[in-house]
């Protein structure tokens, strides 16, 4: 009943240059995150929404989309419980009458009160929305801090010509048990019996381990901030020994599809990966681990495509729901939420960021921790959800 | 595990005057509090009941009912997983024969040690019950604050051919927002649509606020402590209006029945309201939250009439079982208990207390939790559940 | 989410001399527990237990039984989501690849980074097993504090023609519950209507209190710890009386079965039950409560019978199967199990330590939490499990 504190302080305390990473719990507050799709959103339509412990209100309205808290200021409760939408900017507390307006949040009436001198003077929280490529993205933070979504999506993303396409799903794991399972170059290890390995010819190994020069950290002023982990310069590990005995060995082709130049993985605040030539050679895989609360993320698959004229646009959509999407966003990434949510109760407690053993490809990892607590411009506390 | 508060002490630090009403999540002590309908519990039947967060068994010996702990004192197992009862009057504990007497709670004997020391020198704690208007109470507290009755029940409840019909149902929030959802002038916004309307005809506005001398408090000395809210004295509200225009209109008759001289609620300790000609002219609601634990209260519903005569009170037994059960009881209070239970998240870590954003005609509500801190006879604590 | 104490601090200041048994809410550590019996883990199999809070892994490999400890040291992940054995001697986890061998807990391999400096260099926990008299028995402790089975099971069970049989089964209560039942001689109370009277003629008094004399101390230095009760020094209560009247009898017969020299109960360290000449004479039944959390243990039920040929242990096994199993362990006990689940809220949160009220024949009750706060090896903490 007393006011715990959201992370562990005796943690927080043990590790080093991560710590701001640790308390993020609750994700990264004052960056951009991918909520819906905006064909999920139509015009009038209410939609409730949970991110980063906070429960949001999204509307579109005139074709613009509007994020409010979806907590009454009076007495605290869902607005979305029995939503009362009597004009198209309004939505009223169906229990008092309290009226906010969608684009302010100003409380613009008590419709059971209509003399209160709190009209007009209080807010209700909200927050920007904007779209891109298909999907909604929310602004979950102050309004000082605002900036351009670009600074929040990986290079390329936002390509003119880049067709996206993709899903969502709940997981119920922490987003950074997302993330790093995401970026960790050597889990590769659960995926050797993938279906997705009959839709393409690529090499498998066991497990990489970068060398010298494979990690790269892109900490530009004006762009996003991530780490970049360069395949090409990795050594693979083709076979699996035990006592001197070759146990399980990884898949290897003679022609190998969609190697191109860029070969690898980055990932980037405020927790997205980009995978290059992955589903397949010319596709690049996009997905975010969006914090829901403390134990579950969103996990936003996308694929994007360059894909310069409709004809190619149909080609793109037919091939994602053909095969992409069955084999690689549910049957390879199905894999990887499966990895995510049996690891959760290890961290749930928070000892595990101090009681795991790493090894020495995890330094991928340990980049993106520490870069996470540099860059991160701001860490969801628990007073934040008052 | 170890001992947390029972409310949060930053919480209770914040609030002003009323600090009592908010430490009192598990109800005040030493109050008189019904628990059951007097047709419930039959010669010789036992009944489990909670209250304030103990649980009590209910037994009828000879025509008198009596309370005591379920909770052995040797093992602390309750005594109602497997009744024994030898004799009329005691129960003996199943585990190994801890006897209690239920007019007194003495142990009379431990019937696998007879010559145990204990005997007849310790007691099981047991509180006063009593009936009235067919209802049983239980007077929860301590032997030397014991007091009538008629202190802890509105004016009007008890008087000598007042006959009393209802129902109890277990509601899912604490006492406290069961207490303020009914003496809340303002939430009416909720019963807009409600099917008593076909049954009777009054004016329902939107809101009304209380004006100046609308607000009366009753603290004499020697009988019941309450805040009454006269609504003769207050300014209707009848259109809801959003950006000029009128969005929501409350139902007006020019024939109404029912608004004789006294219209209005009030609300008293331990947390019982009494509304004035309803659910219709010549009725009166008296309805009780009876706090069961911290999170959950018992709605005790009932309805009272003047019947001097037999066939009076024929008549209005079927008139509410016919009507104002159905329409009123469960239908019109139906959206109460849906609206406490929806309210109860924001205030379950205590901090809805200091968040929440009162508007003016809440000061009905603020001189109820004012009150309450001042006259409570006491605050039921983790520690008296042991 | 902060660090809570295992224990109650307050209440493990309150008791006396018996604060290392309250502190033992997960067990005592350092000890030989049984977990299964020998025949359900055949050659190469794998299976899951829980030990004093912890989660172990028990393989069979040519023949010998090992127990690791089931959790990847890596990312902290089940080994048992998704067992990968690519050698008798070893599992892999299904993650990325860390290989430990069952014998040692050696990390002997990371298939996914077999460069990796921490091969061959760190070690899972691992705890060593043996077998005796049909059961897997695993010691819960540190290297340096392992001892004689011998010191860890009552007198008589590892007699060489003692033949043992049993069940085991989960019992939603702590460990100690169980304990207390089954050497509280009072508790025979519930019991009163045993069907296994059928099966034996034997007296059943309500409840019995030890003579001086009846309680014995085993402290010796290299033997197993425990307090005898016996059965022989007490005087048994035949009636239960209330306000004067016989209210209930126990059973008698003049003829009585198995009430040979020996008759009694006592209990050992870390938490075994022996009863003499039960369920019948010529039988002794041997029972563990094992902790597997702290709100659950494993009840082991054994049953021992000296059997010098080949044809007594198939009568035995026949009499076992046919009457003692279903009457005793699942019939008799049943009630102790219902008995110790009803129980355990009252010590859930340590106050019933403090909150109970014993009497006088629990005097045996208080020597055993002495005792084994006296001669327990260690106290498990939350620190153990991490």
């Amino acid at each position: 009943m007393n006011e715990e504190p959201l992370v562990n302080p005796e943690v927080v305390s043990m590790v080093g240059d991560w710590k701001g990473y640790v308390e993020a719990k609750l994700g990264f507050r004052n960056h951009w995150y991918p909520v819906r799709f905006s064909k999920e959103l139509g015009e009038g339509q209410l939609e409730v929404i949970e991110l980063l412990g906070e429960r949001l209100l999204l509307k579109r309205i005139e074709g613009k989309v509007y994020a409010m808290r979806d907590r009454c200021l009076h007495r605290g409760v869902p607005l979305s419980k029995k939503p009362d939408c009597y004009t198209k900017d309004t939505i009223t507390c169906w229990y008092h009458g309290y009226t906010y307006r969608f684009q302010t949040g100003e409380l613009v009436n008590i419709l059971a009160v209509p003399e209160s001198k709190l009209i007009n003077r209080r807010k209700i929280v909200t927050y920007p929305a904007t779209e891109a490529k298909g999907l909604i993205f929310v602004f979950l933070g102050d309004a000082d801090e605002l900036h351009d979504l670009a600074k929040d999506v990986p290079p390329g993303f936002l390509d003119d010509d880049v067709m996206i396409l993709g899903k969502h799903r709940v997981v119920n794991s922490n987003w950074r048990l997302g993330a790093e399972n995401g970026f960790d170059a050597l889990h590769i290890f659960i995926h050797k019996d993938t279906t997705l390995r009959h839709f393409r010819t690529f090499n498998f190994p066991i497990g990489h381990t970068p060398l010298p020069g494979a990690v790269q950290l892109i900490e530009e002023e004006d762009g996003p901030k991530g780490v970049m982990d360069d395949f090409a310069q990795h050594k693979p590990v083709w076979d699996g020994v035990i006592d001197g005995e070759i146990v399980v060995s990884g898949p290897r082709s003679a022609q190998v599809q969609g190697t191109s130049a860029s070969v690898g993985t980055s990932i980037w605040l405020p927790g997205v990966l980009k995978v290059d030539s992955f589903p397949t050679g010319g596709l690049t895989q996009f997905e975010w681990y969006v914090p829901l609360d403390a134990d579950r993320h969103l996990y936003v698959q996308t694929i994007g495509k360059h894909c310069p004229t409709p004809a190619d646009e149909v080609n793109f959509a037919n091939e994602f729901e053909a095969t992409w999407k069955p084999h690689a966003l549910d049957g390879f990434n199905g894999d990887d939420i499966w990895a995510r949510e049996v690891t959760e109760p290890f961290y749930a407690d928070d000892y595990g960021w101090v009681d795991e053993m790493l090894c020495e490809p995890d330094e991928t990892i340990l980049a993106w921790r520490r870069l996470a607590s540099r860059h991160g411009r701001g860490i969801q506390q628990k007073i934040d959800l008052r």
